[in-house]
């Protein structure tokens, strides 16, 4: 039985607000239950120093939380003066899966940036952030693309993320925070729509795992992206 | 004219959402107009070194803005190692807003963070957030009340926070981003209920400006801190 | 009565030594009473980034606080690696403040950079940084006039700057460090010859203020500076 | 064909060189092929601020790449003032990975730091670097139990790591640097001796993957550390 | 011919004015020439962490340039949140200076701190401000003895500083700027009033020297501190 | 007698390994005694901005030593942020003395950095540093010669460097960590091999010293370095 009541293989709600903010190019709130995080796309003509003038564009992503998105409030990195190894290590994820799904020559010589800032945290705020970040993007390429400044879409596939785990024994889908803090094995699944994946990374906290229950926690994943990836359409076509 | 079509002495639309978010002790997202702030409140039972043993509490402020609250996207402060001068300045009003409506003593060895998260900018982001901060600070101390932890409430007063400024010549109330970027003079002005002030900063931007004018803008702040006294009301009886 | 014996709107004796150092264009060392601010403005020929090509000049200024300027030693912020809240607000005062007087397309594509470091501090550093700094600017302006750089003068006015509070229930003029530390309102004024502000910075340390004392401070502040302002030209002529 | 003329499940030569220097606990120099990667343990008697008085040891680890370690110098994170994203990528791995294979209970409240610091680079440093760490712990803990100050052996079991790649759309089993920078897909696998799994991070660099690619790079990685395994035993051995 | 007109052993005119601030518990402006360094010294009663318990007092120093101190504008340091090796090698040098003529058990459990800021720049900065740092510190442990907080004087020696220099393929004494910008070699000797030697630190800037050089230079540099030693008792005694 | 048993001139065994790595253009593993040194010598078709279009190249250093070079394990510089006072002397003494022995101007518009990581810390590590610097140095010029990239030899000298120092009353050579950690005084000579200095830092640590003592310990730095350039040789010719 799991703390939430949730059936193994039950994602929480999946709620993707799609403009949640005016500025950016594309921006989304989406949440998986309490973990909220707003994403937003900037476009921005130029690309990073070594990518100039190889008719290339980069997206790449930036991660934060609030101080007190957390049950208890933790520093502000900008006060702290740098970024943990956390962050960076999941915003350089962030920036990957996407890369994974997109064409960057059809991009032509420009930057998107994703801004993935958690509001609320609840576990899987890395795969929340993907999963939106998919959507920002989309909005973002279509804002070009109907301005006619692209000829052909840069974005390849849709991409997901969810996490599993190994929680008192049973592989579950979509930890929550208190799954998520006493989970034997923890992993991160990116997956493409097509059934590819872009990445794995399974980890183990209390206990090591085998072949077998990799597997099992891949197949729950395909059954967590299959939902993501409806609840992204229906907000791309909001 | 005003570019929005306000009239000069015309607040945006005060928004101020209750239990935005759930983990803080207080939460609210203030909106003035298209402005919006994240506000969290934060206790924690420990005070700053200085304090230590003194039997007298603390309230602090941290500001941040999410890099693309902004027409383009700013760098992320975190990303580049240290707050701007502009953000360490801005905290640092809140946290003095607060402190002059706060009695120290009654609140114990404690600190109360607030965090001021900008999510959307338009211009008076510094005054929402001191506006938004008095709430989330309320409703802080409220649980703390009723939780039985204070013995007399430490907020003695109400406070708000507004910008005017002289634009096109003319006093005008609550800046938005246009009129702010090309105003004469600016002016936040930080004001108890009682009718007292806690802070003023008038600045000469394009032009300098006479006692008059300074007494114009007190008088529109006046105007627009008694809407922001009765929205603090409605949100905290919410 | 004072602590030092002063009449409520006695300043301290200014002191203002042209030619302190020899390397700057110009330099003074300015003395309030036992506060003194060496000041010295460099003109380099060249200018920010965001002005290149722009044909105009910027104005800027750096402050700083000896360790043992204070009655107790503080640490060396080049030692601790960044720069306070306080001094970072501080020098943006100094730069607006003399911006408000500039005329910056007369200036050229050229910059003045003001540094302020406090030798020795008794309160109102920032108002003597700023009163000396227009000094420092003067005579580096005149040294370009006087080498035909300059085809009009790019300095507008006199502007001199001091600080007023509220001390045990008394309006006074120019605080020093005793009456600034149990202060019940504290307030910077940057004034104009011609009578017109450039900023107000009013704040409640102990107390909050009505507008009363507000115009009463402001009052103050306008003796002081015309003593500021007899004394920078002084200074000039010498 | 493999640019080395390896075969797809063919491991460079591994070589670990225990004792390469004196001072610590436990060191060794490890080499796949041109991969030299110096690793020393440290231990220290006393625990990290989170572990305080809870009986409990820890076990973490640092990474460096000498500049010159790569073809091109690249520059010195020290003299950069930060260490990179993947820095701390590779060394939160390293420490989690060594975790997972300790009963951090057994080893009392004590530390042991892996500095892993990469000579040369070639490919595969990670792997490396987690491979040799295993050593230089199980030596640094022989001391401490030839020592009698621990009673009962903190290890247990033996932990390995090796990348695998899809190479011009091949599997292939540790990839040097020239397979490694035009990989379609890269992944590295932290491996139990008892055949279970401490870490999986698959990852599309040029082209996503399916499930049966990641079952044949579980297949090569399980050779791979079975080769390590042997090469562990004779460097402890010796 | 010196570029000054001064003769191969002649110094610049010494001035050493003591009691420049009032805060510190010891104050000079020590002059050699142009170059002009404000020294205090800064009785803590704490030692540095290495020290506590120990029953011994600790001797430092710190170092910095105000940006306008020479000829161009530098940048500040504490804007660009760091000190320069320059800086760091140089207050390390002050302090061993001061530390070599200390009984630092004699001191008890305190510290001196010494800050030296150069005012103006003429070559010479280090030399200078050794030498006026050991008046500084005369003076506060003067107050310390005075106040009885010291049982024995724990200044054993006086100490004192100098630069010499190979110019011009002739041996001069006390390098002033343009001296010192093209020198062939370049040396500062710290010494000893009885004769002995603290420092040597002879460094090849144009062409190395032989050991004729090195003596010759040492000699010169004991005519310069006798006269520093004469300076600094007349500092003491006024 | 010395803690090694070594009589007062002599030397520890040096061994230089040429070609330690194999990316860089000069590589040697140097050894006296039980101090280890990894140093490389990077050469790059840029020099840095003082130099640019001035037809001249450039050499410089740095320094690190890695965590468990020591008795007791260090922190890492990259961990901590900044490199320390004593790394940035080291490194600008390594640079100044290769540059001493250089025509830069023979060299062309290129850089070559050398950087010295400690593997093993005995005593004398700057010092080895500085002799393995000259022979990568040689190494990598001479491959530049070799390509027909220069067309006279930038290597005027050899240069080599060894520390002495007054141990229990008595001169000795090439102190090693014991000794150095309580010798009397301390010094590091850089000589060239016509018989002339490129530096010398003699420093008071425990005592005083005088000029018939400087003269011995000279006197020994020059028996050390002839044994120094005779290693260089034969790595050389290796």
């Amino acid at each position: 039985m799991r703390p939430s009541g949730r059936m193994p293989d039950q994602m929480r709600p999946i709620t993707i607000e799609p403009n949640f903010t005016r500025h950016a190019e594309g921006s989304v709130l989406i949440g998986f239950g309490d973990t909220k995080v707003l994403v937003t796309a900037s476009v921005e003509e130029r690309v990073p120093p070594f990518l100039r003038g190889k008719g290339e564009g980069w997206v790449t992503a930036e991660y934060g939380m609030l101080p007190r998105a957390t049950h208890t409030r933790g520093s502000r990195e900008a006060a702290k003066g740098k970024q943990s190894g956390r962050t960076q290590e999941i915003q350089r994820l962030i920036g990957r899966s996407l890369r994974a799904v997109c064409d960057l020559k059809a991009l032509g010589e420009r930057q998107i940036t994703i801004d993935c800032d958690v509001i609320q945290a609840d576990g899987g705020t890395r795969t929340a952030a993907i999963s939106g970040a998919w959507v920002a993007l989309r909005m973002a390429v279509n804002k070009l693309m109907a301005e006619g400044k692209l000829t052909s879409d840069p974005i390849r596939h849709k991409v997901a993320a969810v996490s599993c785990g190994i929680h008192q024994g049973a592989p579950v889908l979509d930890l929550d925070y208190i799954e998520d803090s006493n989970a034997d094995a923890d992993a991160n699944f990116v997956l493409i729509e097509n059934g590819h994946i872009a990445e794995v990374q399974a980890t183990a906290e209390h206990a090591t795992y085998d072949e077998e229950a990799l597997l099992r926690l891949l197949r729950l994943a395909r059954m967590g992206c299959t939902e993501i990836f409806a609840a992204q359409d229906r907000a791309i076509r909001a």
